[in-house]
C-alpha cells in the first residue's frame, strides 16, 4: 500500500517537475526558483524511498484479473459467429468491387483533433513516452480521409472492418463497448449525382438480407434539405448545426421533449419549432418529394430544392435497383455527425427480434451519409475528394445472435473438424500419430487425443460435445486385417474399411456430410 | 503560427495548473500560494488571447501528414497479400482443430507487469484520463495466459491472429514494424508428454509448406538441457537466464562474440565459457541426443537427461509424422523469452529468396515452444495450466511478397470483380443499373462506372487496369433485338446473347475462367 501511494506522488511529482522545465523554458520565470527547488527536492525523496523498497518487478502478482473497462474476450463460439457475420458482409462488399485497406490503431493526435465535436472527449490517447502524441482510432471515417489525402488518392471504393475505441459508457448487455468493430463501405470519387450514393444503398440492403436478420426500413434524408427546411422556418444558420442534433434524438425521444430542447438549449423559437414539428412528422416517398417542392417556403430556399431533387434523383435509382420498396423518404432523420453534406440514411429494423421467449427492438443497425469536405480537411491546398458511405452496425448483430446462442435458438461449431482418431486399446498412439499425419497431408480436417492412452468413451464423447461426424477406429484385429472402423458419431453406426482406402473413403462421406449441412440452420 | 504557439502554451500552462492542484492536495503546500496564483493568472491571460482568436476546429489542419512511427497503412494490394497468406495459414490452423478467440487489444497494465524481463520499456502506455492504467498488448501469449486463468479454461487449442505493439527502433524495409500482427497457435492442457509439442512442429511444417516460401529447418532443443548444459559446464544456476540469451544471439553473433560477452557481462568463467562452445557447435539428430546422453558432464544432470529425453521422444514422433528430415535438434538454439520450460523450436530459411535480381535472407520464420508456468503467475492458488505453442512471422512473409510484388515477381488483384457493365452510348445509366442490380441479385462480382455518361475507352481501360475478365456492353440496336453482348476483355472477342439469358450465359463464362486461373501463379 505505502508503495502504491509512493509511486503515484513519485508520477505527479516528475510530471510536474518536467511540466515546470518546460513552462519556465517557455512562459519563462512565472515560478520561484525556490518553489522549484523544493520540488526538485522532493522528488529526489521519493525516489531514494522508492529504491529501497525494490524492484516492483519481483512483487507477486494479486490484482483482480479481468478486461479492461467497457471491453471483453471474444471466446470460440463468439468468434465464431463475429467470423460468420463478417464473411456474410464482405461477401457483399466484394461482389460491388470493393477493395479492402486497413489503418494503424493509433493516429497521431493531430489528426483527431477537430473531427468530433463535443465527442472529442471520448478519444483515447496513449501516455506520452517521447516521441509523437498519438490517440487510438474513433472511427474508420477521418483514418480513410487522412489515407487519401496523404496519399493524394482522388477514387477509391474501400471496405474497412476494423475495431475503434470510445471511453463512453459501455452498456456491454445492449452491445455497447468502449473497443467495437465498425465495418465500413465507402466510395470516394468525383461523380455524377447519387450514382454512388444508390449503390450504397443497394448494398446495405443485400447485406441485411444476407444477415436474415428481420424486416428493415431504410431511410433516407438530405442535409441541404434540414437547412432548407431550418432557414424556412426561421432558425439562423450558425444554429443549423446544433437543431440537426436534436432533431436527431426523434428516434428515441418524443417530439414534445425535442421541441422542448431545440427551446431551451438550443434557442429555436416556438413558433419556428412548431413550424419545424410539421415537416418533420413526415415521411414517404417520391411523391413527398414533389410535393414539398411545391410547398410555399420550401420552394423558396436553394438548399431545400436541391435537397429535395437529389432525394428524388436517389428514389429513382433505388427503384431502378429494385429496393424501393425498401427505402422511406422521412424527414425526421438527422445524423448527429458533422461531417455530412449531402444524403443520410439510416436502416432501421421495424420488428422486434424473438430472443428466447421474449422480444427485442434493436433499432438502427445501419446509417451513413455523403461527406464532401472531410478530405480537403487534410489537404494544404484544401482539395476536396467527395465521399459517401455507410457503416455496419455488426456489434449489434454479434449481440443479437450471442443472445439467440444463450437462449439456445441457435447453434454454433467452433472448430470444423471432419475426423476424429480414436483407439480403444492401449499403445495405439504411434498408429493414430500415421494416421493423422496422413489425413492431415491429404487436406483433411483431422484430431486426436494428446494422451497417450486415452480412454474410449472420453474420444466418443470429445466428438460428441464437439460436433465431430466421423470416427477412425483403430483396434489390433482389424490393423492385422489390414482394415480399419470409420464410426459415424451421430447414427453410431460402424462400417469396416481396408486401411489403403481410408483417405478415399473419408473423402467421399465427409462429402456426404457436407451436402446435408447445407440446409443446416448455420449454413445459409 | 501565433495561435498554435498559443495552444501549445495554453495546454502547457493547464497541465501544470492540473498537476500543482494534484500535488498541493498530496504534498502539501510544496509551491508557495503566491507562485500558484501566478501560473493561474497566466492561464487566465492564455485563454483569453485564444478566444480572441476564435474557435479552433474552425483553423486550417497545418501538419505533416503522416502514420505513427514504425506503422504503416495496408493499401488493397498489401492487404490482398495479408489477407491471402492468413488464410492459407489459417486453412491449416482449422484443419488441426483449432478454435479462434479474441483479447481486447489494451490489457490493465498490470497484467503485462513482470512478463518480458528487459524488454518492458518497449510497451505502449495509455494515458490515465481517469479510470484503470491501460497498456497495449506487447504479444499474444500473455493474454491468452490471462484468458486461461481467468476463466478457469484447463485445456485450450487455440488460434490467434491480430496486431500487438512495441515501442522498438523500427526497421520498416525488413519488416519490422512498431505495430504488427502475431499469428499463433497454442495447445493448453495437461497432456502427454511431447505429442502436443509435435503437433506444432507437424503445423509449422504444413504452413511453410502452403506459403511455399523456399527450404527450411525446424531447429529444436529443450530449456532443461540449456539449463544442464549450464550446470554440467559450470554456471550457477541463477545465471542460466543470462547465459541462455547470450546463447540466443548465435544466430547472429560469431562464436566469439558469444563467448566474449558471456565472460565480461555475464561473469561466466573463460573455461566454462569454452566447455559452453563445445556443445553449442553440436547440431543432429536422435542419434546425437543418444551419445549425450553417454556424455559423461550432462549424464550427471538430472536437467540435461530429462530434455535428452524428451528430444529423444520429440523425434520419434516427428518420425511417425513423417517431418523427420526437416527437424534438426541444435544445442545452440536457446530462444530470448524467460517464460520457456521444456522444448523450443525456430523455423529458419535455409536459402535466400530470390527478389528481382537480388537475393535476399530472411532467416527465422517461426518460434515457439513450451511454457508451463505462465497461466499460474495470473492464478491466485497459483494453478498451472501447462502450454505450448507457435508463433508465424507473418510480416516477414507479407515483406517478402510485397518485395516481389515491387520487384514484378508477382501481380496481385485486390478485387474479385467478373463482370463490368458499360455502354457506348448515351444515357444508358438506367438500363446499366437494372442490369447490375440483376447481376447482384444472382451473386455475380459487377461494377459499373458512377458516370452518367462514361467514355467506352474509359470503360475498357477500368476492365484492363483492375484485371477485370468480361464486360456487358449495351446498345441501344442490340437492345432492341433483345440482345447484349459480352466481350472477353483479353481476347477482346465479343458475343451476342439474348438479354433474359445473360445471367445464366454469365455464370458458365465466370465458371470457365475460375477453372483457367486455378493454374494461376495466384492461386495456389
Amino acid at each position: 500500500m505505502l508503495h502504491k501511494t509512493l509511486r503515484v506522488l513519485e508520477n505527479r511529482a516528475t510530471k510536474l517537475w518536467l511540466h515546470n522545465m518546460i513552462y519556465r523554458s517557455s512562459v519563462k520565470k512565472t515560478i520561484t526558483t525556490t518553489s522549484y527547488c523544493k520540488i526538485k527536492e522532493e522528488v529526489s525523496k521519493l525516489l531514494a524511498l522508492k529504491a529501497q523498497l525494490g524492484s516492483e518487478d519481483a512483487a507477486p502478482q494479486k490484482f483482480v484479473l479481468k478486461t479492461a473497462k467497457g471491453t471483453r474476450d471474444y471466446n470460440p463460439q463468439q468468434m465464431t459467429i463475429r467470423n460468420n457475420v463478417l464473411q456474410k458482409i464482405i461477401t457483399v462488399f466484394k461482389r460491388h468491387g470493393a477493395e479492402c485497406i486497413d489503418t494503424p490503431v493509433f493516429e497521431l493526435k493531430e489528426v483527431l483533433t477537430g473531427k468530433y465535436g463535443e465527442d472529442s472527449k471520448l478519444i483515447y490517447d496513449l501516455k506520452d513516452q517521447g516521441g509523437e502524441i498519438l490517440s487510438l482510432r474513433y472511427d474508420l471515417t477521418v483514418p480513410l480521409a487522412r489515407y487519401l489525402a496523404m496519399n493524394k488518392i482522388n477514387t477509391l471504393k474501400r471496405y474497412h472492418i476494423a475495431k475503434v475505441y470510445r471511453r463512453d459508457n459501455p452498456a456491454m448487455t445492449r452491445g455497447r463497448y468502449r473497443e467495437f468493430y465498425q465495418c465500413d463501405f465507402d466510395i470516394a470519387g468525383q461523380y455524377d449525382l447519387m450514382v454512388p450514393d444508390a449503390e450504397c444503398l443497394k448494398v446495405v440492403t443485400e447485406i441485411l438480407d444476407a444477415l436474415d436478420i428481420g424486416k428493415y426500413v431504410l431511410k433516407v434524408n438530405h442535409r441541404r434539405l434540414l437547412d432548407g427546411m431550418f432557414e424556412a422556418c426561421g432558425v439562423s444558420a450558425d444554429m443549423f448545426r446544433s437543431t440537426c442534433s436534436t432533431i436527431d434524438k426523434l428516434d428515441k425521444s418524443t417530439w414534445d421533449e425535442v421541441r422542448t430542447e431545440m427551446i431551451n438549449e438550443k434557442g429555436v423559437t416556438p413558433d419556428a419549432a412548431d413550424r419545424i414539428g410539421e415537416y418533420v412528422r413526415l415521411n414517404g416517398s417520391i411523391e413527398l418529394a414533389d410535393k414539398l417542392l411545391q410547398d410555399e417556403k420550401l420552394s423558396k430556399s436553394k438548399g431545400a430544392v436541391e435537397g429535395l431533387e437529389g432525394i428524388k434523383l436517389l428514389l429513382n435509382y433505388c427503384e431502378l435497383l429494385g429496393i424501393k420498396d425498401k427505402i422511406l423518404f422521412d424527414l425526421s432523420l438527422a445524423r448527429g455527425l458533422d461531417y455530412y453534406t449531402g444524403v443520410i440514411y439510416e436502416a432501421v429494423l421495424t420488428q422486434p427480434i424473438k430472443i428466447g421467449n421474449e422480444d427485442q427492438t434493436i433499432g438502427s443497425i445501419a446509417g451513413g451519409g455523403r461527406y464532401d469536405n472531410l478530405v480537403g480537411m487534410f489537404d494544404s491546398k484544401n482539395k476536396q475528394v467527395p465521399c459517401v458511405g455507410v457503416s455496419i452496425g455488426v456489434e449489434r448483430v454479434f449481440s443479437v445472435l450471442e443472445a439467440k446462442l444463450a437462449a439456445g435458438d441457435i447453434s454454433v461449431r467452433t472448430s470444423d473438424v471432419d475426423v476424429y482418431v480414436a483407439s480403444a486399446q492401449k499403445n495405439f498412439l504411434d498408429e493414430r500419430m500415421k494416421i493423422c499425419a496422413e489425413l492431415w497431408n491429404a487436406g483433411i480436417k483431422t484430431e486426436q487425443s494428446y494422451k497417450k492412452n486415452p480412454k474410449m468413451l472420453n474420444q466418443l464423447q470429445h466428438c460428441e460435445e464437439n460436433g465431430i461426424p466421423l470416427a477412425v477406429i483403430l483396434g489390433e484385429s482389424e490393423l492385422k486385417r489390414g482394415l480399419v472402423k470409420i464410426r459415424n458419431i451421430s447414427t453410431r453406426q460402424e462400417e469396416e474399411v481396408p486401411r489403403e482406402n481410408l483417405v478415399q473413403e473419408l473423402k467421399s462421406k465427409i462429402e456426404l456430410l457436407d451436402i446435408k449441412e447445407m440446409n443446416g440452420p448455420l449454413a445459409k
